[in-house]
């Protein structure tokens, strides 16, 4: 079950001037900015929402650490734009073990970490009309 | 202010094909499917959450009405995937205003009819990373 999207993730070429963009046109909070060295990215979370909303949604804003990175090659390939969309989810590990006895490709077979805090693991854009999909659940 | 991430539409071959998947892959509720001659395409709502979560998020399928569409030029330049992303919004009008003079590149002037009642209005990915965005008040 997905409860409701978390996030959506974009491949930029410079973090500082994404962050700009977004904070200042739409009025977004930087809530984390960490470097992932696991999946190649420096990334940026901008929060939705005025507090008010819980929980929040994300935008996740991604700089490649290099140009052999997926995000890197991502760039490469296609410029700037959505990268991937993040599900929220209660029970991950339930949650692809459903989807693997429904012919769902996984990309990982098991819950990593994900930013702050939170287990998260792909499915491959294949089985999902061309979508790098994330199921993320939450740290509680 | 963007209140949450209200969905993502995702530019699919065959509509039928693509909802038989995230339905079933994803335990999605199918909620609208219309035709938008105004945008070229057919498309499918798909809800998240179980109903508890309040308001809900959505998953977008897009198919073209015709290859001389966005979404059609979009699936042949690109293949299937992540088309845009749509925030929620209190007051449309007011935010278009503002990002106006923030000098964020509209689409849309004002705003236009989209699904289920809802007043939407695009921005240029130009101006936001290369990400088509759009901006959704859902109706009352």
């Amino acid at each position: 079950m997905l409860n409701r999207i978390d996030h959506v993730g974009i491949a930029v070429a410079s973090l500082e001037a994404a962050i700009e963009r977004y904070r200042d046109a739409f009025g977004l909070e930087v809530v984390a900015i960490a470097t992932n060295t696991e999946q190649g990215v420096r990334e940026a979370m901008l929060a939705l929402g005025s507090g008010a909303t819980t929980p929040a949604s994300y935008v996740q804003l991604l700089e490649p650490l290099s140009d052999d990175t997926p995000v890197g090659r991502f760039l490469a390939r296609r410029g700037e734009g959505l990268h991937h969309v993040g599900y929220a989810v209660d029970n991950i590990s339930d949650e692809l073990q459903t989807l693997a006895t429904q012919g769902i490709e996984l990309i990982d077979q098991r819950p990593r970490h994900g930013s702050m805090g939170a287990s998260i693991a792909f499915l491959h854009p294949r089985g999902l009309h061309g979508v790098l999909t994330e199921l993320v659940q939450p740290s509680s």
